[in-house]
């Protein structure tokens, strides 16, 4: 198969077209044509983009095709789940450089497609152009019933704050990535190291979980994209409140543990600022924290820790296992840091 | 103000979401959150995506950065235009290189703004990368009523084909803004050359025209974005049938004439091959066209040409002026030729 530049737009488009989503449940009119048509949906509709880029977000080395393109998507779905609501239509734009070859570019659309069938949702148009590096643009529609939508800003003081699942692990599947491959050949290819590894490349977006913490009576909620610390500043800024953190409370990944044995990796560091984890991170009135623990393990195996509280006021406080206080920094990923 | 590096993500992203649009009808929750939260349509949705990269399709020496955003958000109205509907919401997905600044940013999504208000569509959400070239992915929804919509795949034999406005001008303004300073000098200020140099930077989509070429009962249509007879092979490859085009009926821009005898320029081909001008290109049974034609022009100013017709079999025909036919190469604008 030749490279991209041995391709023509239209014939590079057709064989995009294949991999992206066949008839679906909606889809009036699919990839294609100058739109894709699709039926009107009962619910509010909600809307997002995410751009992914190449020695931004993932490099070519550590990541296939396939996984830039499921992360694409699982990215833009997290987004979906952060508001309570599930996905319905998906459009992908991407930007391929030269370096590329026509077998990279259907790959990375059929990451995309996995990743939409697992959440139940169909691509329905695509653009592609050259560019210098690999650039992905997700934009997800999705559904959610009037008075379901959980945003960033109605948490209130006295809420606790709640997470999903464990915190960190896709910062240290990051740094095993990194590392040097001597210093740790001979632990990649154990069990936590692939649980490391998987949670970068693959990460998994809490669609049920977080309609079932919109259903729990949920007053805030975002996933945690770019780090604990950071996500939870963002939800607290927006709701106009601070918060309390127990950093003993924290599901810091148990994975990190091992990973310090051989990389310098700090576990609770990586929890509190390394983002990508895409878990929930949601303001729940006391009383509904019990139920919705107890349904999201019974229905996706997935644990919720009760990290802490919101507070009047604004700022982060970390509370350490002698009750003492101090500040805890939004410090998380910046596209634009130095 | 500094470059973007100098800003944190959270700062440039809330200058950004000032710039996008306020309160707008259907928007219940704007720019902000982990997604956008809108009244459900009454009507179909329409779903379209269209990646702009800086290089590919503009240089930063050419287009300002309101240029960019203007045209970045009306080359997708124009693909909603030519499905016969009407947009709603946008979402806007941009990587930025170190060398913009951050006012180049913000001016950025100004442009945005201001094709979004022409066009009568709110901007509800965005994303924001590093990357190594300005790249800008539009997302746009729109609605169009049930049995409304006008695909590429409807076109029939006997039908004529129909194009709005002008063809060429904005190749025509793209080899003036890249003829070499001197040999343009005299003329760049005159009324012809910046009409040129305007359907080049700041494309208008047909929206309105496109609503009513379908209700005169076009049976396909396709916006020129790579070409007339590129597009027009599109059409009749998704229809299932061919065209003969007759060359002297093409409205062909008037400004090329006199662009010809400044630069080495070909107005015939510039109309045929030269893109980007974002007429409408429609297939209309015959009884149709002279109600359309007294509508455009009525409501919209906009000339509307019977330029052929649509045959049976597949490939496109030129028609000359001596009724000689000849076969009519779909030559156009390729993102991956060499």
């Amino acid at each position: 198969m030749g490279d991209v530049s041995g391709f023509t737009e239209d014939e590079l488009l057709e064989a995009v077209r294949r991999v992206l989503s066949g008839p679906a449940p909606g889809v009036v009119l699919g990839p294609g044509d100058d739109a894709a048509l699709v039926e009107p949906g009962r619910h509010l509709g909600v809307l997002t983009v995410d751009l992914l880029v190449e020695g931004v977000d993932f490099d070519r080395s550590s990541y296939t095709a396939r996984d830039v393109g499921y992360k694409a998507v699982a990215v833009n779905v997290s987004d979906v789940a952060a508001m309570g609501a599930s996905p319905r239509y998906g459009l992908v734009a991407v930007g391929l450089p030269p370096s590329v070859d026509a077998r990279w570019a259907v790959e990375l659309v059929a990451g995309m497609r996995a990743a939409a069938d697992e959440y139940g949702l169909a691509l329905v148009g695509g653009d592609l152009s050259r560019a210098s590096e690999v650039t992905v643009a997700v934009t997800l529609t999705g559904e959610v019933p009037e008075g379901g939508a959980v945003t960033r800003a109605g948490a209130r003081p006295g809420d606790r704050v709640v997470v999903t699942g464990a915190l960190g692990a896709a910062a240290g599947g990051l740094l095993l990535l990194r590392a040097p491959a001597s210093s740790v050949a001979a632990v990649v290819a154990s069990s936590w190291a692939r649980r490391l590894v998987e949670a970068q490349l693959r990460p998994r977006a809490r669609v049920g979980e977080g309609r079932t913490l919109a259903s729990a009576g949920a007053t805030a909620m975002i996933d945690v994209s770019d780090g604990f610390a950071k996500d939870l500043s963002r939800l607290c800024a927006a709701s106009g409140v601070g918060a309390a953190v127990r950093l003993a409370d924290l599901p810091v990944a148990a994975e990190l543990g091992e990973l310090s044995r051989h990389v310098p990796a700090e576990p609770l560091g990586l929890a509190l600022g390394g983002g990508e984890d895409f878990e929930l991170l949601a303001a729940l009135p006391a009383e509904g924290v019990a139920k919705a623990r107890a349904v999201l393990l019974e229905r996706f195996g997935t644990p919720l820790a009760d990290v802490g509280e919101i507070r009047e006021g604004s700022g982060l406080v970390a509370i350490d296992e002698d009750g003492a206080e101090r500040p805890l920094e939004p410090r998380g990923w910046d596209h634009f840091a130095g």
